[in-house]
């Protein structure tokens, strides 16, 4: 077993980056923000907190567009009749992310534009029963970086498929929500355990994402 | 969102369940235990705690097998050349369960013998690259019952991907070990969050399979 | 090895049904049709056959409805950079099925419905970086009644994966077309293989589907 | 659609090629020869083209080591309790490959030696319930070059499979045999039908594999 003192931190960017942006969505989602509406799934933050999440998120999404590196939304859908919902209803979480609700649309402020890499999923993983793979593999992906939410649900699992599939994870952890505190902090450890340096801010990867623009005018 | 005293427990068995061994290996693995040998992985628990751990979780196997409850047991393998670590030895985890060595092997204590039902993987869900469903499918399995380690790491992931697949999931907590106190505690309320009734102690597991086994007598 | 004459025909339905209508699209699809447009996807049979097997599926669709059997309507799409087209253009396939174009919606023709279970896919197989198995899971399903095409590429990998996911596979030869006449019968041979008695004609499936019906009315 | 004469051959080895045995095992197998043995599952060719087909593999795999080309082996399994059968004897194939029988072995004359890469299977695919893209991820592996058999079914759905993940797929057509010369036939189509250029000869890749020795060489 490595000493703590012995862990290197990897390089924040290995290879290709992606940018992927987990679930902002009106409801039930996460670093997204609907005042007044549960939606389903709990969430911790004030409102205010949220917003400036959702902020730094959209910084993200507008630094990576200008640099060139793919941005791919994730959005969380369920079919109406609840045919898909699985054992989703047995935990904490009641009925979330009905498809063609409004609230359940991708969030206006995240800069999603039509055309954009959108790929919808029924689980929490977003390479679950989804064609992320697919896309990963075609646009060369070796590091992902992943905002939204919820820390301890989506973003967490997703984070753990995309490292057994052998990319490097981070998690820009300012620009990620929790169900609750606790969670959202043990999970963003258990993140860290699981990749030296995944947990970022997003100042972070803005400068990262500058870099690599530089670098490509060159 | 639901309120706690809304959140029902669900039955802790649902039509056929499976007792799931998850890495009981002498090295490298959880409920296991290993006197003096690190293994590459961290664990927490005292040896007295380790050896309670696998006396509970020995117990379950033989409650299992006299009841006719499949057992499958789970072991986490690696290629010695290292092909096939990913990303594995990027965070807190040195090198650990290679193939072949003694250290690697299921323990001796926790009951397995050959002709077990025995799954390896190579990486932290039982699910992920492995055979597993396709043994669960054939059993007809609907409620996976977790045992072993670690409980933040392939036991929570094993669990979360059982969930993804609407299995009924259990984890036994007094049957599973994690990389620290808080890592384990963090790991149990997570999965208690998915599936409302998913932390069971060892007694009631065993009161289970004996009323399973009663109920096939008459 | 058995003896032709040992090969016991499995019963044609077991359990739930579902119906799976795969790529009947405007172009680049199978048992649809487009008057003068190649779409990328060779494709064989006169315009006159193709429009009686679209018939012959839509009387499917119809008849499903009516006895209460889940109908899934499958899409392949591609993005419209090209990046997830793969090794899908290293053959005889030219671009295909890409999003957006009129060409790639789902055949009018077809019966499909907003509201319907429809699956885009990004591959052959249905079960592909899809949530296909997600819905067959929540439905019970049992047993894949397929139609469409290309009966030795999308049909062909379909059912592969199907019966490799232990469902009961049925091709319903009057209803799906190949990319040659060749091809089309040594699939559709290809199949009986896997499982005895998974060719039928439509003509078969419809009785089976109002007997459905029947007994649901009892 | 693409004319014929515009179908440009793909390059035969695209990046890191990998060598794949495809169930050559003593029985229920292809390449392989049991003389006098049935094994379950229905075999084409006499004894002596077998053998030669064994012949031309076997060099192969020698070539392959001689210039540091990963070879994997690929083995076929069932449980001796039949559970994970699933549909695989509901058509022409009867009880094969059974864990531990000496038959199910993988063959002598193939060259397979302890500390290879093997990758047991309960499927066709060999990529189906199996670590088989954990490994090749780690090799960074871009060309699969298959051998052994059936070539209408193992053979013919890992390729399908490898296509779909993305990569450069050969069949190597003197050293694959299937269920029957027409099924045999027909799969060499469908896989050319998929990757333009992946048919070739033992005799080619040969001198690919000297080639790829002597470049490291210089």
């Amino acid at each position: 077993m490595k000493m703590k003192q012995d862990i290197a931190k990897q390089p924040m960017i290995v290879g290709q980056p992606v940018l992927v942006m987990v679930d902002f969505q009106g409801n039930g989602g996460s670093g997204g923000y609907v005042p007044g509406v549960e939606g389903g799934v709990p969430h911790v933050g004030t409102l205010e907190e949220r917003k400036q999440r959702m902020a730094r998120a959209r910084e993200l999404v507008d630094a990576a567009r200008d640099a060139g590196v793919p941005v791919v939304f994730i959005q969380e859908v369920h079919r109406p009749d609840g045919v898909d919902f699985g054992r989703e209803l047995d935990g904490d979480e009641d009925v979330h992310c009905v498809e063609n609700l409004p609230s359940t649309a991708i969030s206006m402020e995240i800069g999603y534009r039509p055309g954009d890499y959108h790929i919808p999923k029924r689980r929490y993983s977003a390479f679950y029963g989804t064609d992320l793979e697919i896309l990963l593999k075609g646009l060369k992906a070796q590091t992902l970086i992943l905002t939204g939410g919820l820390t301890d649900v989506c973003v967490h699992y997703t984070f753990v498929d995309g490292h057994q599939g052998d990319y490097y994870c981070r998690v820009v952890e300012d620009c990620v929500g929790g169900s609750s505190q606790e969670a959202h902090d043990a999970s963003l450890r258990a993140m860290e355990y699981l990749q030296a340096g995944a947990r970022r801010k997003a100042a972070e990867i803005l400068e990262a994402f500058k870099a690599i623009k530089a670098s490509k005018a060159a």
